[in-house]
């Protein structure tokens, strides 16, 4: 039984070694690649930890949020990360990243493939505080590494800065501080001609 | 007097954004090729938070556990990934990392700074419960890789299971389960000639 249960749980962590693989439009800030979605789940972790006082809820679990943060991309093993301003691969990104939870997630023992599909779906809902944090900080690292990387990926793709700024309104919905910060960024972004007014 | 709090702590959000460049002897399961300390930390810090029972100390503090192993090889910015088969530069190893520790960890205010630093020193000296554990997950996620990937790290380097096992040792001082395992994994690496006896 515990044999069994051990194998499970190392097999899934076998599984998602996967999302080093999985690459996200953003660049990573001193070489010139894409980031991938593993090493952008611990950026965004150990953004939580560090970033956790600005939360309006001071409330807030940050143990919840961490674990929210490092399992919040995992669907993308199978689903691929939908670019957020394609809204084409949105149209079916809901029913891809279904299919995925039930495929990987199935690799786990019941009570943690309980957790944690419920972790990715309080992330994905973005109702509880932590959720919301949560997504302010996804929102918040994709900024920092387009502005850190003279908005290269804005350029490519010919975003605005009317898209970047509702891409990231979620963080206003979870730390006032946090957005005051963000809405300075794209306005020196703007400013710097990384970013289409 | 926060701006400044919060313009240091981005400004070490980019900084370690570096880590993503430091390469490991690892190999990544589905992709031949290195792994980055990054993605490492993600993966390891997910492997705390679903092996947590196996724990030897059942009052173990997992959101220190993980804090600690998010932060736990920023050092290598610097320093870079010392491989554990060195013995050449491990002699240097520690002055160089703090060094290393020196310079990134001051780019924090003064109380996260403190935080960071006793994570990483607590964690290096391996001397609590947290910190056990953390460097068993650290060894037990490198031969997890190295197994998954037929051996291709330990052939390059001519490693022997016994200076395997001895690497995995502190996988024992922790916790029993994942050490038997991790000597199973080692026997069956053996008997599958990935690894030489």
């Amino acid at each position: 039984m515990t044999a069994d249960r051990l194998a499970r749980q190392m097999a899934f962590l076998v599984e998602i070694d996967k999302l080093k693989q999985v690459l996200r439009r953003t660049i990573t800030v001193n070489d010139d690649r894409n980031e991938n979605s593993a090493e952008h789940s611990w950026h965004v972790s150990l953004m939580a930890v560090l970033l956790i006082e600005y939360a309006e809820d001071s409330g807030l679990d940050l143990l919840r949020t961490v674990k929210m943060l490092l399992v919040h991309d995992l669907v993308e093993i199978d689903a691929g990360d939908t670019y957020c301003y394609d809204e084409e691969a949105a149209k079916d990104k809901e029913a891809r990243e279904s299919r995925a939870a039930r495929r990987i997630f199935a690799i786990l023992p019941e009570d943690q493939r309980t957790e944690v599909v419920s972790l990715w779906e309080e992330f994905e809902s973005g109702v509880t505080a932590e959720a919301r944090f949560a997504n302010a900080l996804d929102r918040l690292q994709a900024l920092l590494l387009n502005f850190n990387t003279r908005g290269k990926t804005w350029a490519k793709h010919g975003v605005t800065s009317r898209q970047v700024l509702k891409r990231a309104g979620p963080i206003g919905e979870s730390s006032p501080q946090l957005w005051e910060y963000a809405r300075a960024l794209v306005k020196e972004a703007v400013a710097k001609n990384m970013l289409k007014p």
